[in-house]
């Protein structure tokens, strides 16, 4: 057997970026398992943050939220401990990015809440299973992003503008793609829009405010779905004094199926 | 109680019908009820034109088909009637129109096979029901329909291009249009094309080539269904040497709920 083939499960991957010797994106990993954005906050704005997701579920999908101070998720995955499971981390002080490591327990405090995010990779997988292309993902590239003029329902101290994700079809798979995202409404779901950008309050599409353009062919709209980087950049507004989050790209890899994900 | 205010059942409003009473357009009757594009052909080309039904259901959903020379449904209404139960028919000979009665027993034939195909009223009334203006209905107009450049799938002596029905809708009602229409495979289902009409060969959206055009506001798109015109075009090609079909807009009145049609 070819060891670079080997395919492992979401607990195998899990383990192995326990020990700390994987570190890098974990796109593709233990493929068809759902991973997720992770959030760690004080259970002070944890519950503003709860109310906020709440109110926000296209761009906020919450899979899971652990009891304070614990650092289970007993139903995102067996014996996953959110403070070592994920290749890197993001640690976060009144508002400021202090430290990328490989594990969170030497920060870790007895009122820390943590949230589990749906992610655009379980929808993705539903679109190339159907044939249709993911520009960034052909491109290899960071999905391009866009603050749009759409307000979020505002709870407690959390506000701000939603964030959305583009990718580029023809209209017939813009179509199809509302068709399958629809039946995924804990990972943002179907479209919030598509077409005629500059309604949202995108001035120039070619240039995102997170990640990388990608080409829009003559026959291909842009679609546009609610992100899960809204979550992130509405707490970096509220500059909280303690946050954890996944370094970019850095997923909680969990043992539920994507698939399991699907409404219909 | 005011007469004018009675709604009537399907078979209520199918009685009034049969004595000639009526020979108005059909919409808005049997609230909630199914109706029915018409097109009744002898045996031979009936077997050609169930393949074409059947090798492009989108444009031609059938709902039923009748047994060679019978002229009940039984699936579709209780004591249903096809010679006598619409307003008004039309009856063609070698592709000419020769007649548009209120009955057609006096024409009836033994080897007849009639087809009551899906009409987009079913899924207006659910567009309308989630809030979505439909422009045409709100203009008391027509639905434009417009010839594609996308060509059906040919059975025997059937070909011809994709008829197409239009309805403006801003992006986000675009979305939850096909969301709403995906529920209706047999009354056309989701979209075709939304927004670039040019590249399914619309020239000029302003010029329908059948119904009438309807204005499509600054912060909308057109969004496309495949359209029950498109089997009456087709049949009209062939020139068959006799054919009945509904008059425009006097629709076959079945006992069906339009929601018993909802996929989901």
């Amino acid at each position: 057997m070819d060891g670079m083939a080997t395919i492992l499960s979401g607990a195998q991957e899990r383990r192995r970026i326990r020990t700390g010797n994987f570190t890098g994106p974990t796109s593709g990993l233990a493929p068809g398992n759902v991973q997720a954005n992770l959030v760690i906050l004080p259970r002070a704005l944890a519950n503003d943050f709860l109310r906020f997701a709440m109110a926000n579920p296209k761009p906020c999908p919450v899979l899971a939220v652990s009891e304070p101070g614990s650092p289970l998720f007993p139903t995102l995955g067996d014996g996953l401990d959110i403070r070592t499971d994920l290749p890197l981390y993001r640690v976060w002080r009144n508002g400021e990015l202090v430290e990328e490591p490989t594990s969170v327990a030497h920060v870790w405090r007895d009122d820390l809440v943590s949230f589990a995010i749906g992610c655009s990779f379980s929808f993705e997988e539903a679109l190339i299973e159907d044939g249709i292309e993911v520009r960034h993902i052909a491109c290899d590239t960071n999905v391009p992003m866009y603050r749009t003029n759409i307000p979020c329902v505002p709870a407690g101290v959390f506000h701000g503008p939603l964030v959305v994700s583009m990718r580029p079809l023809t209209p017939a798979r813009a179509i199809r793609a509302v068709q399958i995202t629809s039946r995924f409404p804990s990972v943002h779901g179907a479209p919030v829009h598509l077409g005629m950008p500059e309604m949202i309050g995108i001035k120039d599409i070619s240039k995102p405010d997170y990640g990388d353009a990608v080409p829009i062919h003559a026959d291909e709209m842009p679609v546009f779905w609610a992100c899960g980087v809204t979550p992130q950049a509405v707490i970096a507004q509220v500059k909280p004094e303690f946050c954890i989050t996944h370094a970019p790209g850095s997923m909680l890899i969990t043992d539920l199926r994507n698939t399991s994900l699907s409404a219909l």
